[in-house]
Protein backbone atom coordinates (compact mmCIF):
# COMPACT_ATOMS: atom_id res chain seq x y z
CA UNK A 1 0.00 0.00 0.00
CA UNK A 2 2.65 2.67 1.02
CA UNK A 3 4.97 1.38 -1.66
CA UNK A 4 2.13 1.73 -3.94
CA UNK A 5 1.64 5.51 -2.33
CA UNK A 6 5.11 5.82 -3.31
CA UNK A 7 5.48 4.93 -6.22
CA UNK A 8 2.13 6.05 -7.60
CA UNK A 9 1.05 8.99 -6.47
CA UNK A 10 4.22 10.97 -5.27
CA UNK A 11 5.52 11.75 -8.46
CA UNK A 12 2.15 13.86 -8.38
CA UNK A 13 3.51 15.74 -5.50
CA UNK A 14 6.77 16.58 -7.11
CA UNK A 15 5.11 17.56 -10.51
CA UNK A 16 3.09 19.79 -8.08
CA UNK A 17 6.90 21.22 -6.38
CA UNK A 18 8.66 21.63 -9.98
CA UNK A 19 5.66 23.05 -11.68
CA UNK A 20 5.43 25.92 -9.08
CA UNK A 21 9.27 26.94 -9.66
CA UNK A 22 9.24 26.35 -13.02
CA UNK A 23 6.22 28.66 -13.31
CA UNK A 24 6.95 31.39 -10.98
CA UNK A 25 10.98 31.81 -10.45
CA UNK A 26 12.30 34.79 -12.59
CA UNK A 27 16.16 34.11 -12.41
CA UNK A 28 17.28 31.03 -13.78
CA UNK A 29 19.98 30.07 -11.36
CA UNK A 30 18.34 30.53 -8.19
CA UNK A 31 15.60 27.91 -10.52
CA UNK A 32 18.26 25.57 -10.99
CA UNK A 33 19.34 25.83 -7.28
CA UNK A 34 15.98 24.82 -5.89
CA UNK A 35 15.03 22.14 -8.62
CA UNK A 36 18.26 20.95 -7.36
CA UNK A 37 17.74 20.27 -3.68
CA UNK A 38 13.91 19.47 -4.48
CA UNK A 39 15.25 16.67 -7.24
CA UNK A 40 17.80 15.17 -4.95
CA UNK A 41 15.11 13.12 -3.60
CA UNK A 42 15.15 11.06 -0.47
CA UNK A 43 12.25 9.20 1.10
CA UNK A 44 9.82 12.12 0.72
CA UNK A 45 8.78 11.03 4.30
CA UNK A 46 6.81 14.20 5.30
CA UNK A 47 4.32 14.27 2.03
CA UNK A 48 4.19 10.54 2.43
CA UNK A 49 2.67 10.69 5.49
CA UNK A 50 0.04 13.01 4.32
CA UNK A 51 -0.47 10.62 1.50
CA UNK A 52 -1.23 7.83 3.91
CA UNK A 53 -3.11 9.63 6.38
CA UNK A 54 -5.72 11.23 3.85
CA UNK A 55 -5.66 7.51 2.91
CA UNK A 56 -6.20 5.68 6.04
CA UNK A 57 -9.67 7.87 6.30
CA UNK A 58 -10.22 6.50 3.03
CA UNK A 59 -10.51 10.08 1.02
CA UNK A 60 -9.46 10.30 -2.48
CA UNK A 61 -6.24 12.16 -3.20
CA UNK A 62 -7.00 15.71 -4.61
CA UNK A 63 -4.90 18.48 -6.38
CA UNK A 64 -5.10 20.04 -2.47
CA UNK A 65 -3.98 16.99 -0.85
CA UNK A 66 -0.84 17.07 -3.39
CA UNK A 67 -0.01 21.05 -3.08
CA UNK A 68 -0.26 20.90 0.58
CA UNK A 69 2.44 17.61 0.65
CA UNK A 70 4.51 19.92 -1.59
CA UNK A 71 4.24 22.84 0.49
CA UNK A 72 5.34 20.74 3.30
CA UNK A 73 8.21 18.81 1.22
CA UNK A 74 9.36 22.30 0.32
CA UNK A 75 9.66 23.47 3.79
CA UNK A 76 11.74 20.42 4.71
CA UNK A 77 14.04 20.88 1.78
CA UNK A 78 14.84 24.39 2.24
CA UNK A 79 16.04 23.40 5.95
CA UNK A 80 17.47 20.86 4.82
CA UNK A 81 19.56 23.60 2.25
CA UNK A 82 20.37 26.07 5.38
CA UNK A 83 21.25 23.47 7.86
CA UNK A 84 23.81 22.47 5.66
CA UNK A 85 25.50 26.05 4.89
CA UNK A 86 28.89 25.82 6.28
CA UNK A 87 28.11 28.58 8.79
CA UNK A 88 25.54 26.15 10.60
CA UNK A 89 26.33 22.22 9.83
CA UNK A 90 28.94 22.21 7.14
CA UNK A 91 27.77 19.34 5.55
CA UNK A 92 29.31 18.40 2.16
CA UNK A 93 27.35 15.58 1.25
CA UNK A 94 23.23 15.14 1.56
CA UNK A 95 21.65 11.67 -0.49
CA UNK A 96 24.59 11.12 -2.00
CA UNK A 97 25.32 14.43 -3.67
CA UNK A 98 26.88 17.21 -3.32
CA UNK A 99 25.17 19.67 -0.93
CA UNK A 100 23.37 22.79 -2.62
CA UNK A 101 25.99 25.25 -1.73
CA UNK A 102 29.04 23.13 -2.84
CA UNK A 103 27.34 23.05 -6.44
CA UNK A 104 25.61 26.70 -6.47
CA UNK A 105 28.05 28.66 -3.53
CA UNK A 106 26.55 29.52 -0.14
CA UNK A 107 25.06 33.14 -1.55
CA UNK A 108 22.22 30.82 -4.15
CA UNK A 109 21.94 28.37 -1.31
CA UNK A 110 20.70 31.20 1.12
CA UNK A 111 18.39 32.19 -1.52
CA UNK A 112 17.31 28.80 -2.94
CA UNK A 113 16.28 28.23 1.07
CA UNK A 114 14.60 31.15 1.28
CA UNK A 115 12.27 31.22 -1.81
CA UNK A 116 11.67 27.52 -1.03
CA UNK A 117 10.24 28.63 2.49
CA UNK A 118 8.26 31.91 1.28
CA UNK A 119 6.94 29.51 -1.77
CA UNK A 120 5.69 26.57 0.24
CA UNK A 121 3.21 29.32 1.57
CA UNK A 122 2.48 30.49 -1.87
CA UNK A 123 1.56 27.94 -3.02
CA UNK A 124 -0.65 26.30 0.29
CA UNK A 125 -2.76 29.74 -0.64
CA UNK A 126 -3.23 29.13 -4.12
CA UNK A 127 -5.21 25.48 -3.28
CA UNK A 128 -8.62 24.87 -3.93
CA UNK A 129 -9.83 24.27 -0.60
CA UNK A 130 -12.16 26.63 1.23
CA UNK A 131 -10.51 29.71 2.29
CA UNK A 132 -10.54 28.85 5.90
CA UNK A 133 -9.09 25.47 5.50
CA UNK A 134 -6.33 27.39 3.54
CA UNK A 135 -6.02 29.70 6.40
CA UNK A 136 -5.70 27.04 8.94
CA UNK A 137 -3.62 24.62 6.81
CA UNK A 138 -1.30 28.17 6.65
CA UNK A 139 -1.49 28.84 10.16
CA UNK A 140 -0.18 25.48 11.40
CA UNK A 141 2.47 24.88 8.32
CA UNK A 142 4.16 28.37 9.76
CA UNK A 143 3.92 27.31 13.78
CA UNK A 144 5.55 24.01 12.90
CA UNK A 145 8.27 25.24 10.59
CA UNK A 146 8.73 28.77 12.50
CA UNK A 147 10.39 30.13 16.08
CA UNK A 148 8.00 27.96 18.28
CA UNK A 149 9.02 24.78 16.13
CA UNK A 150 11.35 23.27 13.92
CA UNK A 151 13.59 27.37 13.47
CA UNK A 152 13.49 27.26 17.80
CA UNK A 153 14.44 23.59 17.42
CA UNK A 154 17.67 23.77 14.84
CA UNK A 155 18.93 26.93 17.36
CA UNK A 156 18.63 24.48 20.12
CA UNK A 157 20.09 22.07 18.29
CA UNK A 158 23.31 24.37 17.55
CA UNK A 159 23.39 25.38 21.34
CA UNK A 160 23.48 21.52 22.42
CA UNK A 161 26.60 20.62 19.94
CA UNK A 162 29.64 20.72 22.20
CA UNK A 163 27.53 20.09 25.11
CA UNK A 164 26.36 17.30 26.96
CA UNK A 165 22.82 18.37 27.55
CA UNK A 166 19.73 16.29 29.79
CA UNK A 167 17.73 13.89 28.26
CA UNK A 168 14.53 16.25 28.71
CA UNK A 169 15.90 18.82 26.56
CA UNK A 170 17.36 16.76 24.05
CA UNK A 171 13.79 15.64 23.59
CA UNK A 172 12.23 19.32 23.76
CA UNK A 173 14.90 20.15 20.88
CA UNK A 174 13.89 16.91 18.89
CA UNK A 175 10.28 17.15 19.33
CA UNK A 176 10.61 21.42 17.61
CA UNK A 177 13.56 20.41 15.20
CA UNK A 178 11.97 17.17 13.22
CA UNK A 179 8.89 16.25 15.36
CA UNK A 180 6.80 19.35 14.29
CA UNK A 181 6.73 18.96 10.74
CA UNK A 182 6.35 15.41 10.75
CA UNK A 183 3.43 16.01 13.63
CA UNK A 184 1.94 18.67 11.00
CA UNK A 185 2.25 15.97 8.02
CA UNK A 186 -0.32 14.09 10.19
CA UNK A 187 -2.48 16.26 11.41
CA UNK A 188 -2.68 18.36 7.86
CA UNK A 189 -3.74 15.24 6.38
CA UNK A 190 -6.33 14.66 9.43
CA UNK A 191 -7.21 18.14 8.07
CA UNK A 192 -7.75 17.32 4.58
CA UNK A 193 -9.15 14.86 5.45
CA UNK A 194 -11.97 16.45 7.51
CA UNK A 195 -11.68 14.68 10.17
CA UNK A 196 -12.60 16.00 13.96
CA UNK A 197 -10.47 18.37 16.37
CA UNK A 198 -10.51 15.17 18.39
CA UNK A 199 -8.93 13.17 15.62
CA UNK A 200 -6.64 15.83 15.25
CA UNK A 201 -5.34 15.63 18.29
CA UNK A 202 -4.96 11.97 17.90
CA UNK A 203 -2.88 12.56 15.60
CA UNK A 204 -0.72 14.97 16.99
CA UNK A 205 0.15 12.77 19.81
CA UNK A 206 1.10 9.82 17.36
CA UNK A 207 3.40 13.02 15.32
CA UNK A 208 4.87 13.71 18.27
CA UNK A 209 5.88 10.06 19.16
CA UNK A 210 7.23 9.07 15.70
CA UNK A 211 8.94 12.59 15.11
CA UNK A 212 11.19 11.47 18.41
CA UNK A 213 11.27 7.81 17.24
CA UNK A 214 12.38 9.73 13.76
CA UNK A 215 15.14 11.22 15.48
CA UNK A 216 16.27 8.23 17.82
CA UNK A 217 16.68 6.18 14.52
CA UNK A 218 18.56 8.69 13.02
CA UNK A 219 21.33 9.16 15.91
CA UNK A 220 21.50 5.55 15.76
CA UNK A 221 22.27 5.15 12.03
CA UNK A 222 24.67 7.40 12.61
CA UNK A 223 26.77 5.26 14.14
CA UNK A 224 25.68 1.89 12.79
CA UNK A 225 24.62 2.86 9.55
CA UNK A 226 26.92 3.43 6.54
CA UNK A 227 27.76 6.21 4.58
CA UNK A 228 26.32 4.45 1.42
CA UNK A 229 23.03 2.99 2.66
CA UNK A 230 22.56 6.87 4.17
CA UNK A 231 23.80 9.21 1.10
CA UNK A 232 25.66 11.15 4.23
CA UNK A 233 28.93 10.83 6.00
CA UNK A 234 28.62 9.10 9.24
CA UNK A 235 30.13 9.37 12.65
CA UNK A 236 29.16 13.31 12.22
CA UNK A 237 28.08 13.42 15.85
CA UNK A 238 30.76 11.59 17.57
CA UNK A 239 33.61 13.62 16.16
CA UNK A 240 31.35 17.16 16.67
CA UNK A 241 30.84 15.45 20.44
CA UNK A 242 27.28 16.14 20.04
CA UNK A 243 24.60 15.37 22.61
CA UNK A 244 22.54 12.04 20.78
CA UNK A 245 20.25 9.85 22.22
CA UNK A 246 23.23 7.31 21.77
CA UNK A 247 25.50 9.30 23.92
CA UNK A 248 23.03 9.75 26.85
CA UNK A 249 21.19 6.56 26.93
CA UNK A 250 24.04 4.06 25.55
CA UNK A 251 23.37 1.97 22.56
CA UNK A 252 21.17 -0.32 24.07
CA UNK A 253 19.19 2.49 25.85
CA UNK A 254 18.62 4.19 22.49
CA UNK A 255 17.64 1.09 20.60
CA UNK A 256 14.81 0.81 23.85
CA UNK A 257 14.14 4.48 23.92
CA UNK A 258 13.20 3.69 19.81
CA UNK A 259 11.03 1.03 20.55
CA UNK A 260 8.85 2.37 23.10
CA UNK A 261 8.10 5.30 20.74
CA UNK A 262 7.13 3.03 18.07
CA UNK A 263 4.59 0.87 20.99
CA UNK A 264 3.06 4.37 21.99
CA UNK A 265 2.13 5.70 18.29
CA UNK A 266 1.25 1.68 17.98
CA UNK A 267 -1.40 2.25 21.16
CA UNK A 268 -2.42 5.96 19.22
CA UNK A 269 -3.22 4.28 16.04
CA UNK A 270 -5.81 1.71 17.85
CA UNK A 271 -7.40 4.55 19.56
CA UNK A 272 -7.55 6.17 15.81
CA UNK A 273 -9.31 2.90 14.55
CA UNK A 274 -11.80 2.96 16.87
CA UNK A 275 -12.51 6.65 16.83
CA UNK A 276 -13.02 7.31 12.84
CA UNK A 277 -13.18 5.55 9.43
CA UNK A 278 -9.86 4.65 9.54
CA UNK A 279 -7.65 2.04 7.47
CA UNK A 280 -4.53 1.22 10.70
CA UNK A 281 -3.03 -0.94 8.70
CA UNK A 282 -1.67 1.57 6.05
CA UNK A 283 -0.31 3.38 9.37
CA UNK A 284 0.99 0.69 10.60
CA UNK A 285 2.89 0.26 7.44
CA UNK A 286 4.12 3.84 8.46
CA UNK A 287 5.81 2.96 11.66
CA UNK A 288 7.89 -0.02 9.82
CA UNK A 289 9.94 3.50 7.88
CA UNK A 290 11.36 4.12 11.67
CA UNK A 291 12.48 0.84 12.48
CA UNK A 292 15.74 0.86 12.67
CA UNK A 293 16.10 -2.05 10.21
CA UNK A 294 14.60 -0.02 7.33
CA UNK B 1 0.38 63.83 8.79
CA UNK B 2 2.73 61.17 7.98
CA UNK B 3 4.48 62.87 11.34
CA UNK B 4 1.72 61.95 13.22
CA UNK B 5 1.37 58.68 11.76
CA UNK B 6 4.95 57.85 12.11
CA UNK B 7 5.20 59.11 15.79
CA UNK B 8 1.50 57.69 17.19
CA UNK B 9 0.64 54.72 15.15
CA UNK B 10 4.25 52.88 14.33
CA UNK B 11 4.72 51.90 17.57
CA UNK B 12 1.54 50.11 17.61
CA UNK B 13 3.00 48.00 14.81
CA UNK B 14 6.58 47.18 16.44
CA UNK B 15 3.97 46.06 19.43
CA UNK B 16 2.72 43.36 17.67
CA UNK B 17 5.89 42.76 16.14
CA UNK B 18 7.93 42.19 19.49
CA UNK B 19 4.64 40.59 21.10
CA UNK B 20 4.36 38.09 18.72
CA UNK B 21 7.95 37.43 18.68
CA UNK B 22 7.98 37.46 22.48
CA UNK B 23 4.64 34.82 22.53
CA UNK B 24 5.89 32.07 20.15
CA UNK B 25 9.79 32.12 20.50
CA UNK B 26 11.35 28.84 22.23
CA UNK B 27 14.40 29.49 22.19
CA UNK B 28 16.19 32.57 23.66
CA UNK B 29 19.18 33.41 21.90
CA UNK B 30 16.86 33.72 18.70
CA UNK B 31 14.56 35.42 20.52
CA UNK B 32 17.30 38.12 21.28
CA UNK B 33 18.58 37.59 17.43
CA UNK B 34 14.95 38.50 16.42
CA UNK B 35 14.13 41.55 18.31
CA UNK B 36 18.26 43.32 17.88
CA UNK B 37 17.30 43.47 14.23
CA UNK B 38 13.45 44.46 14.54
CA UNK B 39 14.58 47.08 17.36
CA UNK B 40 17.11 48.24 15.28
CA UNK B 41 14.55 50.44 13.57
CA UNK B 42 14.70 52.37 10.28
CA UNK B 43 12.04 54.29 8.57
CA UNK B 44 10.09 51.83 9.05
CA UNK B 45 8.70 52.71 5.30
CA UNK B 46 6.62 49.28 4.28
CA UNK B 47 4.69 49.75 7.58
CA UNK B 48 4.09 53.49 7.28
CA UNK B 49 3.12 52.83 3.68
CA UNK B 50 0.07 50.36 4.45
CA UNK B 51 -0.92 53.02 7.39
CA UNK B 52 -1.19 55.58 5.03
CA UNK B 53 -2.94 54.13 2.50
CA UNK B 54 -5.42 52.65 4.85
CA UNK B 55 -5.84 56.03 6.19
CA UNK B 56 -5.86 58.21 2.29
CA UNK B 57 -9.03 56.10 1.83
CA UNK B 58 -10.65 57.24 4.99
CA UNK B 59 -10.63 53.84 6.95
CA UNK B 60 -9.68 53.18 10.45
CA UNK B 61 -6.02 51.57 11.60
CA UNK B 62 -7.40 48.54 13.41
CA UNK B 63 -5.54 45.59 14.53
CA UNK B 64 -5.57 43.37 11.60
CA UNK B 65 -3.78 47.04 9.92
CA UNK B 66 -1.00 46.77 12.00
CA UNK B 67 -0.44 43.19 11.64
CA UNK B 68 -0.13 42.93 8.44
CA UNK B 69 2.19 45.96 8.84
CA UNK B 70 3.89 43.98 11.06
CA UNK B 71 4.28 41.03 9.08
CA UNK B 72 5.73 43.10 6.35
CA UNK B 73 8.32 44.56 8.32
CA UNK B 74 9.41 41.54 9.37
CA UNK B 75 9.50 40.13 5.81
CA UNK B 76 11.64 43.18 5.13
CA UNK B 77 14.36 42.85 8.51
CA UNK B 78 14.46 39.35 7.32
CA UNK B 79 16.05 40.36 4.01
CA UNK B 80 18.61 42.56 5.58
CA UNK B 81 19.27 40.01 7.99
CA UNK B 82 19.88 37.55 5.00
CA UNK B 83 21.46 39.99 2.46
CA UNK B 84 24.23 41.47 5.15
CA UNK B 85 25.52 38.07 5.81
CA UNK B 86 28.87 37.01 4.54
CA UNK B 87 27.79 34.93 1.59
CA UNK B 88 25.84 38.09 0.43
CA UNK B 89 26.60 41.54 0.72
CA UNK B 90 28.99 41.12 3.83
CA UNK B 91 27.97 44.08 5.63
CA UNK B 92 29.14 45.13 9.08
CA UNK B 93 26.58 48.51 9.57
CA UNK B 94 23.09 48.61 9.56
CA UNK B 95 21.31 51.52 10.30
CA UNK B 96 24.28 52.65 12.32
CA UNK B 97 24.47 49.58 14.35
CA UNK B 98 26.73 46.34 14.18
CA UNK B 99 24.68 44.02 11.82
CA UNK B 100 22.68 40.80 13.31
CA UNK B 101 25.69 38.29 12.17
CA UNK B 102 28.56 40.67 13.83
CA UNK B 103 26.61 40.25 17.19
CA UNK B 104 25.16 36.94 17.37
CA UNK B 105 27.01 34.70 14.52
CA UNK B 106 25.81 33.61 11.20
CA UNK B 107 24.66 31.04 11.89
CA UNK B 108 21.81 31.97 14.06
CA UNK B 109 21.68 35.36 11.98
CA UNK B 110 20.32 32.99 9.34
CA UNK B 111 17.96 31.09 11.55
CA UNK B 112 16.59 34.58 12.98
CA UNK B 113 15.63 35.69 9.06
CA UNK B 114 14.43 31.86 8.61
CA UNK B 115 11.84 32.53 11.97
CA UNK B 116 10.80 36.09 11.14
CA UNK B 117 9.81 35.06 7.68
CA UNK B 118 7.84 32.08 8.83
CA UNK B 119 6.55 34.18 11.52
CA UNK B 120 5.35 36.60 8.87
CA UNK B 121 3.04 34.35 7.56
CA UNK B 122 1.89 33.36 11.01
CA UNK B 123 1.05 36.71 12.29
CA UNK B 124 -1.17 37.56 8.72
CA UNK B 125 -2.88 33.80 9.33
CA UNK B 126 -3.90 35.10 13.12
CA UNK B 127 -5.26 38.49 12.08
CA UNK B 128 -9.66 38.79 12.80
CA UNK B 129 -9.86 39.68 8.61
CA UNK B 130 -12.16 37.05 7.06
CA UNK B 131 -10.70 34.45 6.11
CA UNK B 132 -10.91 35.16 2.26
CA UNK B 133 -9.28 38.45 2.66
CA UNK B 134 -6.45 37.38 4.84
CA UNK B 135 -5.66 34.48 2.30
CA UNK B 136 -4.90 36.92 -0.62
CA UNK B 137 -2.86 38.84 1.47
CA UNK B 138 -0.76 36.22 2.88
CA UNK B 139 -1.04 35.17 -1.12
CA UNK B 140 0.32 38.38 -2.26
CA UNK B 141 2.95 38.77 0.36
CA UNK B 142 4.45 35.67 -0.59
CA UNK B 143 4.45 36.59 -4.59
CA UNK B 144 5.97 39.82 -3.38
CA UNK B 145 8.58 38.56 -1.20
CA UNK B 146 9.52 35.12 -3.12
CA UNK B 147 10.75 33.46 -6.07
CA UNK B 148 9.31 35.78 -8.63
CA UNK B 149 9.63 38.95 -6.81
CA UNK B 150 12.13 39.70 -3.72
CA UNK B 151 14.27 36.85 -3.68
CA UNK B 152 14.50 36.60 -7.45
CA UNK B 153 15.95 40.25 -7.33
CA UNK B 154 18.15 39.77 -4.77
CA UNK B 155 19.83 36.54 -7.09
CA UNK B 156 19.69 39.06 -9.56
CA UNK B 157 21.51 41.58 -8.15
CA UNK B 158 24.00 39.42 -7.08
CA UNK B 159 25.28 38.67 -10.57
CA UNK B 160 25.23 42.27 -11.87
CA UNK B 161 28.01 43.11 -8.76
CA UNK B 162 31.23 43.12 -10.61
CA UNK B 163 29.16 43.36 -14.21
CA UNK B 164 27.73 46.67 -15.92
CA UNK B 165 24.23 45.41 -17.66
CA UNK B 166 21.97 47.26 -19.35
CA UNK B 167 19.56 49.26 -17.65
CA UNK B 168 16.52 47.61 -18.59
CA UNK B 169 17.96 44.49 -16.93
CA UNK B 170 19.34 46.74 -13.54
CA UNK B 171 15.19 47.86 -13.41
CA UNK B 172 14.20 44.56 -14.04
CA UNK B 173 16.18 43.65 -10.81
CA UNK B 174 15.56 46.70 -9.02
CA UNK B 175 11.36 45.80 -9.55
CA UNK B 176 11.95 42.54 -7.90
CA UNK B 177 14.14 43.08 -5.57
CA UNK B 178 12.66 46.31 -3.71
CA UNK B 179 9.94 47.54 -5.47
CA UNK B 180 7.73 44.23 -5.17
CA UNK B 181 7.56 44.96 -1.02
CA UNK B 182 6.97 48.52 -1.43
CA UNK B 183 3.79 47.49 -4.54
CA UNK B 184 2.87 45.42 -1.73
CA UNK B 185 2.46 47.92 0.76
CA UNK B 186 0.15 50.44 -1.17
CA UNK B 187 -1.98 47.04 -2.45
CA UNK B 188 -2.35 45.45 1.06
CA UNK B 189 -3.13 48.88 2.03
CA UNK B 190 -5.67 49.03 -0.45
CA UNK B 191 -7.41 45.34 0.38
CA UNK B 192 -7.18 46.72 4.05
CA UNK B 193 -9.41 49.53 3.17
CA UNK B 194 -12.11 47.37 0.96
CA UNK B 195 -11.11 49.44 -2.38
CA UNK B 196 -11.97 48.25 -5.76
CA UNK B 197 -9.64 45.95 -7.92
CA UNK B 198 -9.20 48.64 -10.53
CA UNK B 199 -7.77 50.97 -7.25
CA UNK B 200 -5.32 48.07 -6.37
CA UNK B 201 -4.24 48.37 -10.26
CA UNK B 202 -3.68 51.70 -9.51
CA UNK B 203 -1.90 50.93 -6.26
CA UNK B 204 0.37 48.57 -8.22
CA UNK B 205 1.20 50.62 -10.71
CA UNK B 206 2.29 53.72 -7.89
CA UNK B 207 4.11 51.25 -6.31
CA UNK B 208 6.11 50.07 -9.11
CA UNK B 209 7.48 53.61 -9.58
CA UNK B 210 7.66 54.56 -6.09
CA UNK B 211 9.94 51.14 -6.20
CA UNK B 212 12.58 52.59 -8.31
CA UNK B 213 12.26 56.25 -7.02
CA UNK B 214 13.71 54.01 -3.80
CA UNK B 215 16.48 51.98 -4.97
CA UNK B 216 17.60 55.15 -7.28
CA UNK B 217 17.58 57.33 -4.31
CA UNK B 218 19.61 54.83 -2.64
CA UNK B 219 22.04 54.90 -5.40
CA UNK B 220 22.19 58.16 -5.50
CA UNK B 221 22.99 58.35 -1.72
CA UNK B 222 25.53 55.85 -1.55
CA UNK B 223 27.72 58.75 -3.33
CA UNK B 224 26.27 61.50 -2.08
CA UNK B 225 25.09 60.75 1.22
CA UNK B 226 27.31 60.09 4.56
CA UNK B 227 28.23 56.99 6.57
CA UNK B 228 26.42 59.47 9.78
CA UNK B 229 23.03 60.16 7.66
CA UNK B 230 22.83 56.59 6.74
CA UNK B 231 24.05 54.43 9.07
CA UNK B 232 25.93 52.14 7.02
CA UNK B 233 29.11 52.27 4.80
CA UNK B 234 28.69 54.59 1.75
CA UNK B 235 30.78 54.27 -1.18
CA UNK B 236 29.95 50.33 -1.06
CA UNK B 237 28.77 49.84 -4.11
CA UNK B 238 31.72 51.59 -6.49
CA UNK B 239 33.99 49.24 -4.50
CA UNK B 240 32.31 46.27 -5.69
CA UNK B 241 31.83 47.81 -9.15
CA UNK B 242 28.28 47.22 -9.18
CA UNK B 243 25.75 48.45 -11.72
CA UNK B 244 23.69 51.23 -10.45
CA UNK B 245 21.74 54.14 -11.49
CA UNK B 246 24.58 56.82 -11.44
CA UNK B 247 27.56 53.86 -12.65
CA UNK B 248 25.16 53.45 -15.84
CA UNK B 249 23.42 57.12 -16.36
CA UNK B 250 25.52 59.67 -14.55
CA UNK B 251 24.71 61.36 -11.37
CA UNK B 252 23.02 64.03 -13.43
CA UNK B 253 21.10 61.32 -15.59
CA UNK B 254 20.32 59.72 -12.28
CA UNK B 255 18.58 62.04 -10.49
CA UNK B 256 16.68 63.00 -13.87
CA UNK B 257 15.39 59.31 -13.38
CA UNK B 258 14.46 59.95 -10.12
CA UNK B 259 12.65 63.10 -10.71
CA UNK B 260 10.65 61.45 -14.12
CA UNK B 261 9.39 58.23 -11.54
CA UNK B 262 8.52 60.41 -9.04
CA UNK B 263 6.58 62.56 -11.52
CA UNK B 264 5.14 59.57 -12.59
CA UNK B 265 3.92 58.38 -9.40
CA UNK B 266 2.13 62.23 -8.86
CA UNK B 267 0.05 61.32 -11.97
CA UNK B 268 -1.04 57.93 -10.42
CA UNK B 269 -1.73 59.79 -7.29
CA UNK B 270 -4.40 62.12 -9.03
CA UNK B 271 -6.07 59.56 -10.88
CA UNK B 272 -6.58 57.61 -7.18
CA UNK B 273 -8.04 60.89 -6.35
CA UNK B 274 -10.79 60.90 -9.42
CA UNK B 275 -11.98 56.84 -8.92
CA UNK B 276 -11.83 56.84 -5.19
CA UNK B 277 -12.85 58.22 -1.74
CA UNK B 278 -9.36 59.48 -1.45
CA UNK B 279 -7.54 62.36 0.38
CA UNK B 280 -4.23 63.08 -2.05
CA UNK B 281 -2.15 64.70 0.73
CA UNK B 282 -0.90 61.92 2.93
CA UNK B 283 0.40 60.35 -0.55
CA UNK B 284 2.20 63.19 -1.37
CA UNK B 285 3.81 63.72 1.52
CA UNK B 286 4.45 59.79 0.87
CA UNK B 287 6.34 60.64 -2.09
CA UNK B 288 8.77 63.50 -0.54
CA UNK B 289 10.16 60.65 1.33
CA UNK B 290 11.96 59.39 -1.64
CA UNK B 291 13.17 63.05 -2.47
CA UNK B 292 17.18 62.76 -2.68
CA UNK B 293 16.77 65.97 0.25
CA UNK B 294 15.10 63.97 3.30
Amino acid sequence: MLQQLSAEELPKVEKEISDFINTYTSHEELKKSMLYSIEAGGKRLRPLIILATVKAFQKELTTPVYQTAGALEMIHTYSLIHDDLPAMDDDDLRRGKLTNHKVFGDALAILAGDGLLTGAFQLLSETTLSPSETVLLIQLLAKAAGIGGMVAGQAGDMAAEKNQIPLKDLQAIHHRKTGALLTYAFVAGGILANQTEYVAELLETLGGHIGLAFQIRDDLLDIVGTTEELGKQIGQDEKSEKSTYPSLLGLEGARQALAEELGQAKIVIHQLAEVAEFQPQIFEEVLTLFDLEK
